[in-house]
C-alpha cells in the first residue's frame, strides 16, 4: 500500500475529481486537495469541493487564486452564454467552446508546485479520454508528455531521488463506470457539482453538456443522480 | 522577418528578460509581455517592468495573479531572509535556495493559455543555461519537453494548424554577451531591476546573487551599470 505517501489530488466539486479522491484514499495515499478559483464563474463549484473535503477528507485543501479571464478566451470564464446544446458546441473541429486555454497545463503546474513543497511524488487528476475526447488537455499523450517535462522540472527530477507520477485512474472508464466505482467507495454524489450553469441556490441546470453526460452516466449506472435539478 | 507575428514574452523586469524583449522586437515579432504578481517581496520588479514596456513598447501588457506562497516553499515568496552570500546559497544539490518551485513551468502555462488566446505561436523566455544552471527549469532539454507538452495540449498543436514555439535567445549566453546585445538594440538598462532585495526606493542592495552577477556581467561587458545601488 501507499500509506504515508502524500499526494496532490486536483479537485474541482465534480463528480470526476471527487471520484478521484476516493480513489487517492482508497490506494493509501494522504490526499493535499487543491482546488482553483480562476473566474469561473460557478463558485458554486468550490463550494462543493469543500464540501466534499469536509465529508471524504484530506490531509489539507488549497483553493489557489489565479485569473485566467486575463486572457479572455471561452464561455466558462468570458461573459458570454453557456451552450444548451451539445449540437451547437463545437466547433469544426469538435473541441467543444467551453474548453479554457492551457486550464490542465495550469492546473498540473500548480499542482506540481505544490506536490514539490510537500516532497510528494503523486498527482491525481480526473482527466478522461472518452467523454471528453474534444478536449486536447485530456488525452493520455499529452499526460506523459506533462510527466516527461515536470520531471525535467523540479529538483527532485533533476537529482533522481522521486520522479513525479501523474495519476489518471479515470482514463478509460465511461461515466457509468466512473460512477460505480464512486459508489462501491462511498462516494455520495450529492456532494458534488457538475453544473456548468448552477443557479444561486446551487441547482444544476440538467441541460448544459456537463449535466446531459452526468444525467446520461446515472441512467448507465442503473442509479438516480442525487443532486438537485431545477428542470428535469 | 516576423512581421505581424504574435508573440507572448516573458517579462519581469529584469536584465534577461528585458534584453529578450528587445530580441523579439528586433525579430520583428509584435510583442505581448506578460508579468506576474505572484506572492515576491520585490513589487519593484513589476514597476521596471512596466517602465520596460512603456519604454521598449508592447502590443499589450498583462500581469497576472498567482499567488504561489499558498504553498511555500521559497525565499523568494516566503517570509525568510534572502542569502547575501552565493556560498550560503545553495543546498548539496547545487540547487539556490532562491529557487521557486515549478516557478517557471506555472509562468509557460500562464504564457501557453495567453497565446492560444491571441493565436500567437511563439513565447519568449529569458531563460539561462550558464549562469542559472542551478535551476532545473532553465535548461534546454526541460524547455525541449515543455514545447512537446504544449504541442499536445491546445487546439492549435493537435490540429496540426500551429506549432508553438518557445524561443530562448539568452540560453547560452553569458551575463556580459546578453548586455552587449541588449545595448546594441539600444536597451536602456537604467530601467530593469534584478535585484531580489530592493529598498523603497527601488536602489538595488548591490550584494544579493542575483545583484552580484549583474554587476560581474556588466564589469565584463566593460561597461558601467546604470542602475542605483545603495551601496558599492
Amino acid at each position: 500500500m501507499n500509506a504515508e505517501k502524500k499526494a496532490v489530488v486536483l479537485l474541482s466539486g465534480g463528480l470526476d475529481s471527487t471520484t478521484v479522491l476516493a480513489i487517492a484514499r482508497d490506494q493509501g495515499y494522504r490526499p493535499y486537495a487543491l482546488s482553483f478559483r480562476y473566474g469561473q464563474r460557478a463558485v458554486a463549484e468550490l463550494e462543493a469541493a469543500s464540501r466534499v473535503v469536509s465529508v471524504l477528507g484530506a490531509e489539507e485543501h488549497v483553493i489557489a487564486d489565479i485569473d485566467l479571464r486575463v486572457f479572455g478566451g471561452s464561455a466558462l470564464t468570458a461573459d458570454i452564454d453557456v451552450p444548451k446544446n451539445a449540437h451547437d458546441n463545437t466547433e469544426n473541429s469538435g473541441i467543444p467552446i467551453t474548453y479554457v486555454p492551457a486550464r490542465n497545463t495550469v492546473f498540473l503546474s500548480f499542482a506540481l508546485a505544490w506536490a514539490e513543497v510537500l516532497g510528494a511524488q503523486d498527482v491525481f487528476i480526473g482527466v478522461n479520454a472518452l467523454d471528453y475526447s474534444g478536449y486536447p488537455d485530456c488525452r493520455p499523450e499529452y499526460i506523459d508528455a506533462y510527466e516527461k517535462m515536470a520531471n525535467l522540472a523540479t529538483r527532485a527530477g533533476v537529482e533522481g531521488t522521486q520522479q513525479l507520477k501523474i495519476h489518471t485512474p479515470l482514463m478509460e472508464m465511461s461515466k457509468a463506470q466512473i460512477i460505480t466505482t464512486g459508489l462501491s467507495l462511498g462516494v455520495d454524489y450529492a456532494l458534488t457539482l457538475s453544473c456548468y450553469d448552477p443557479d444561486d441556490s446551487g441547482s444544476a441546470c440538467g441541460a448544459c453538456d456537463s449535466c446531459v453526460l452526468r444525467l446520461k452516466g446515472f441512467a448507465q449506472a442503473g442509479c438516480t443522480d442525487p443532486v438537485r435539478y431545477r428542470q428535469t
